[in-house]
């Protein structure tokens, strides 16, 4: 019926929770024979009616395409879903895009090798709804091979990046960049607390802090160019003038009464670079506290 | 020689930093009479050639005008301006863009009521570069009159909000979007931190970043929402979903040897709320935990 007269690759899809169901569903939208498994059975059947194949064990479903997507909820779900296939692994590559850690990245690289299949790992910086679309990022490592033979199939979940041949780097990219999300959780956490404490609803600073992180967040890429070049000259954002801001920041919050600090950790490491005689550069040198530090 | 016929309000300005020197600047090509005094002379030499009068004494540039803008370094030297005004601050108002907590903001508007002055405090949510631009947000609080009056002068900062009649408002406001930008800065930090460990330059990591970050504030205004509302239902970010994110940050952390933590704090809120039996509400309900232990 359709115009498209190029054959597309079979994939298959472990685990339909919110994320695996999505891409299944996009998988099937652009007409790749489809073949999917859940631990629970009834989650399939909606994907089902849609055109997908329903495998009854996760061997059959490996069996079923070379590329073989695991969307389960944690590496521990993901080791089950590994012992269950029982080898079907061999010759097969499997994206898993299971969070979790380098750690884990690295091990089920290596369960995978022992079965004679290829391990990509896949970080998802999306939500089902962005899936797809431009406003995805999708981060691959792991062999470079593997991701070129399936780009084709694996483009469809955004706008994606192969980010190196080690199994764990994606994964890396992964925590970090969540890491600056939660950092900027807490920070939210700890302005709402401050202007509860005077009476401000929340959305009122919200509305006010969204539009300055926007700006703030501006400033980041050239924070990281100074960190790599290790050139901390500035005329912007000293450690002398953050010292001070950050701590009249915990000041108000104690004064307050509020129950909540997620700003002394940074404040540690400001006030060590000032009290090493760095206050007049850059904030962004900040990061050599956490270095000398690190084990 | 211009069309403009109105005759602009005299505006004295007493700071000339960085933003004090950006905002009688900005007064003198608008049009503005503009008395200025900098404890350090020279630093007005600049702005006299541009047509700005200065005064020898703080008494002196206050008498000046019925509008004065305080743009110095902390409270303290704010305090020490007070004490050289000599009671000149009588029948003026004086516009603190000084940055201070509540605490300082209501000392400062004590003392300008004591001489018989009008306190408004300033929060300027700008750079000196992005002064009087679209891109600045300038919030000020205290007497609404006094704010009316001066409107028009005080426009030239940038976009103008009055967001309170009690003088520390202003000043709470701007703690708090500080604070939520240190909560991202830290977020940064730790990201990179993590990225370096697995050696990921910091301008790799900090592109993704930025990008997941515009989406990520992007659901802010959502979880100020159900704050306000105490309706905490989501088919987002559950609490659990979250607990589960953040614990594997900090593993990963922990295994790389990172030697930041900037997130433990967020970490406990959550686990707290889950403990508590709320797993499967929303990530904002974090805010509760932090009501419950404020003094
Ligand atoms: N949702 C997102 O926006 C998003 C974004 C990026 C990354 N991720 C990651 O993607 C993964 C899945 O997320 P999700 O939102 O789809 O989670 P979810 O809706 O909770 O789905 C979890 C899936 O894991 C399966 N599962 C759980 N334990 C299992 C086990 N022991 N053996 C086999 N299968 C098991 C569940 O099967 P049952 O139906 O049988 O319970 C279900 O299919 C997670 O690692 C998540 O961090 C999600
Ligand atoms: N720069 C920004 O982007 C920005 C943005 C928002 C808010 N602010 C706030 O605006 C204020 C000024 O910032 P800035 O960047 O202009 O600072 P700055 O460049 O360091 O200038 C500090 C000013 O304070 C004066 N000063 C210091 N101690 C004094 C004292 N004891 N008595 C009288 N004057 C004294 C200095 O005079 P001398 O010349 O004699 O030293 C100078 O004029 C700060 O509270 C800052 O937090 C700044």
């Amino acid at each position: 019926m359709g115009t498209d007269t190029t054959a597309k690759a079979a994939v298959t899809v472990l685990g339909l929770g919110n994320l695996g169901r999505a891409v299944a569903a996009g998988l099937l939208r652009d007409g790749h024979p489809t073949t999917v498994w859940n631990r629970t059975p009834g989650r399939a059947d909606a994907l089902a009616a849609e055109g997908a194949a329903v495998a009854a064990t996760v061997a059959e479903a490996v069996a079923a395409s070379d590329l073989v997507i695991a969307v389960v909820v944690d590496h521990p779900a993901l080791d089950a879903v590994l012992d269950a296939a029982d080898g079907a692994f061999a010759g097969r590559v499997l994206v898993n895009v299971t969070s979790g850690s380098p750690d884990l990245a690295r091990k089920a690289a290596a369960r995978i090798a022992g079965q004679g299949g290829t391990y990509i790992d896949a970080a998802v910086l999306a939500v089902p709804e962005t899936l797809g679309t431009p406003d995805a990022t999708i981060l691959f490592s792991g062999d470079p091979e593997a991701y070129a033979a399936h780009r084709d199939s694996l483009d469809l979940l955004g706008p994606g990046r192969h980010v190196g041949a080690a199994p764990e780097t994606a994964s890396v990219y992964d925590v970090a960049v969540l890491a600056g999300m939660y950092g900027m959780f807490g920070g939210f956490f700890q302005s709402v607390a401050l202007a509860e404490s005077s009476g401000i609803a929340a959305a009122e600073i919200t509305d006010v802090l969204v539009t300055w992180l926007a700006g703030a967040a501006a400033v980041l890429p050239q924070f990281a160019r100074e960190i790599d070049a290790g050139d901390y000259d500035t005329d912007v954002s000293t450690l002398n003038i953050n010292q001070w801001g950050i701590a009249a920041i915990l000041a108000a919050g104690k004064a307050q009464g509020v129950a909540f600090d997620s700003l002394t950790p940074l404040k540690d490491i400001i006030d060590r670079q000032v009290a090493e005689g760095h206050g007049g550069a850059s904030l962004s040198r900040a990061i050599e506290s956490i270095r000398a530090e690190a084990q």
